[in-house]
């Protein structure tokens, strides 16, 4: 996701003056894929040409300046790309109109001051509850298979199961393969908007584990705090790498257990995935999950890839992108019933 | 319109470790101009500093990656500025609110994989039928004396009279001067989306000629396929360049002839042009269009450029921009009775 | 604020074919602050992660062409960023949905031609009245302190209190210590879009002084004609800088007469400031504010700061963003009543 840096020299273009050195990278993914999803019931199939199956495609500048003494300040501005449809956010409603759905940097946009002590970053970015599991799905939280199809962080108006706005997040410095965060974010009056979480982890040789905690204070329409845990690792064996990630997640009388199971295998210039996800609690929120796909890198930065998924719900909703929201969503597979969709794709990062 | 290649070197910046080489090109164009336009009946004159004059105000960026064995990938992404108002997009209603209009990728978002066999292109791009009109139009699709004043294809409702959302596309490889494409666009449930098309060409010495055909299918709101077809050539006899298209486009009950023909001559260090458009058919669709300019080149990339304009309505109405959507829309003249513009600018490219 | 030249090469990626040389510089800055704003009255207190209290975040691209025989062609695209968001514009209402807010070039959006006749330049950019009231504000025109607070420039629809849309400009050359400015802009008929105004200033040494007078004609919705006057002046004492600037603004029945004054002091690696702002004329418009900060810079692109500001109104309202617009508003502090507010922030240029 991260690849070319700009050679920047020293010099200012209009006023002529020289300044300090410095890098700003731009970078980004587009990924794009025919799919074709099946739904029982009314919802149907339907063919798209999708964004989004093997990675999120977006746009972005970062950049990171020497200060001296040990010290960096850095900034990273990223956001969602609706490849199919040439939208500047992840989903792009109006197409041939002009009322919304420019580019933006919601994925990230932040400033950071970076020492021995480690990281201050102020801005809006991942949570570390979010970052505990994604760090162990298969799938990018993205495409026919991804446990977001399932992932309900409950239905509060949080918004904070995957980033979260006017964060301050202090992250540890590298201490052997310890590794840690925490992040405070500013209510500001809005819904689901405040939030304080953590996430330690280990990761040295083959092994990688972690777990987090994260709340989302009660402010403005919501009713009751939301709290969520997980605790996730993964073991490369060689041959393959197992991984797994649990997640509990509360919110006043709703709750959901989810469990994501997968394994990597090495595979000519590719990779093979399957996963099997497993959710359980308030009953509108359980549902099982299948996913099998092939990842074939023609280079590190461009690969084709295949991918099923296929969805059972016990309950008859699950929040998350609904079957229409083929421009951009994570998630193709209608809520209800069981649902199946593959997906053949091309990724190219630059 | 493409111009500027950034160095970019084999690093990455926050990780510190190397990857594939790669190139990013950032371009774009800026274009405004000073526009008087006058119109029959109570629409009246309008002064407006207007974009898009001599070519439409662009920012991109686009990419190729060598993936060996005469295998590339290649990206691209293209987006409208107003430039006139600061907008995103191509029209930008709401400037100093925050509602709209941010910058998008709908002049094009596409991932390529590219060979010997072709390309095969996947996302939002021009449509093969719209690639002929263009061609061969002298004014760039843009300005008081474009041919979009006076096309209509027919109020369908179709969102292909330019370019199409979800579209794959197969080009075919450079074969003497044989040129090809052609392109199906999923309709995903949306009005006017579902598309298939195709186009041939032949371009050799001072020769170019193209033919295409595209059918809109019929989904959502639309009650009829809309079915397009175009022919068009070029010939360069040294001191003048001569062309014309021909587009025949029906839908329903509705059709449109429409004929665009021009000159361009090379005069001092810049380019002479007059055109003639007319269009026929269903009573609202018939025109007849003048147009006249000079383009003086400062250099490659940059141009001063005057041009007339003037439209005789035999209908009442045509579809496309109007009088007031002078901040980015094509056509500045108003429909019915007859309407006159013109306009001096300057058209940067970067 | 300029800082990073992109290195070009002569090269297009895709065509492959040699075309001049080019540079195009990316710039921007993001400013983040955790701030605390405390009101009189109902509207209370609130604790925010801001942004803008030293800069306004922004991201822009920029580049010059030499046109040879002392000619130079020149653009500029520049926009907003909510960096506690990701917003693409200034304020950034929806976070999570898609309806808007994307990135625009509403800053500065020009297509210049500069010779030694001086400067032409078309399209979206600060108009000249303001640019004096810029120059001498040690505030940049955000945060705390702000002028911006109290300025008012009458409520009458006007929308070049800062900038103007579809305007013509012309900068005098270098000459001496002499500058100056005037502008036109269209009004293409929308409300308060009409503009005409005129710059002159004199800055050699210690001493910079201008003076500027701009109306903006009523057009559509405005019924009478905005009418501002500015003059400004700064001294620098070597161990401080003292400056002042006053403006006069009339609208209908509406007058505000502001006067703001301040001091820097360089002191360690940054600067102290401290400012004085006092508005009089309609009661509405009437207000005390004081103002004081530090500075502290890491290097020349990236800085600590921190700052207090505190207003008491006269009047029951001003116009100026609202108590809730901390998303990249330049005006925490609520109208009417005695308002204070402080920040602790970081700016990185890039």
């Amino acid at each position: 996701m991260k690849k070319s840096l700009l050679a920047l020299a020293a010099l200012t273009a209009f006023a002529g003056v020289a300044s300090a050195q410095s890098s700003v990278t731009l970078f980004g993914i587009i990924d794009l894929a025919a799919r074709n999803v099946k739904n029982d019931g009314t919802a149907g199939s339907l063919k798209t040409l999708s964004t989004n199956g093997n990675a999120s495609s977006r746009l972005g500048f970062r950049g990171i300046e020497d200060l001296g003494g040990g010290l960096r300040a850095g900034f990273w501005l990223e956001g969602d790309i609706s490849g199919d449809v040439g939208g500047g956010q992840k989903t792009a409603t109006t197409i041939n109109g002009s009322t919304g759905n420019g580019m933006d940097w919601q994925r990230r946009s932040t400033v950071s001051l970076i020492g021995n002590f480690g990281e201050i970053r102020l801005g809006r970015d991942y949570t570390p509850t979010f970052n505990t599991v994604a760090a162990f799905d298969a799938w990018g939280y993205v495409g026919v298979a991804t446990v977001a199809n399932v992932r309900s962080v409950i239905a509060s108006g949080a918004t904070t199961a995957v980033r979260a706005n006017n964060a301050i997040s202090y992250f540890l410095p590298a201490m052997g393969g310890l590794y840690g965060q925490v992040q405070v974010a500013a209510g500001e009056n809005a819904t689901g908007n405040k939030y304080a979480g953590g996430r330690l982890g280990y990761a040295a040789g083959p092994v990688n584990v972690s777990a987090s905690y994260g709340k989302t204070y009660k402010t403005n329409l919501m009713v009751d705090d939301l709290k969520q845990a997980e605790i996730g690792a993964s073991f490369n064996a060689g041959f393959a790498t197992f991984q797994g990630v649990f997640e509990k997640a509360s919110y006043s009388t709703n709750s959901q257990k989810l469990f994501n199971g997968s394994v990597l295998v090495p595979l000519g210039s590719g990779t093979l995935k399957a996963s099997y996800t497993k959710t359980s609690g308030s009953i509108a929120f359980a549902a099982t999950q299948y996913g099998v796909g092939y990842v074939y890198d023609l280079s590190k930065r461009t690969s084709l890839y295949t991918q099923y998924g296929s969805v059972k719900n016990a309950g008859t909703n699950l929040t998350g992108a609904s079957f229409t929201a083929s421009s951009g969503g994570n998630a193709p597979i209608i809520r209800g019933g069981t649902s199946s969709g593959y997906e053949f794709g091309i990724r190219h990062n630059f």
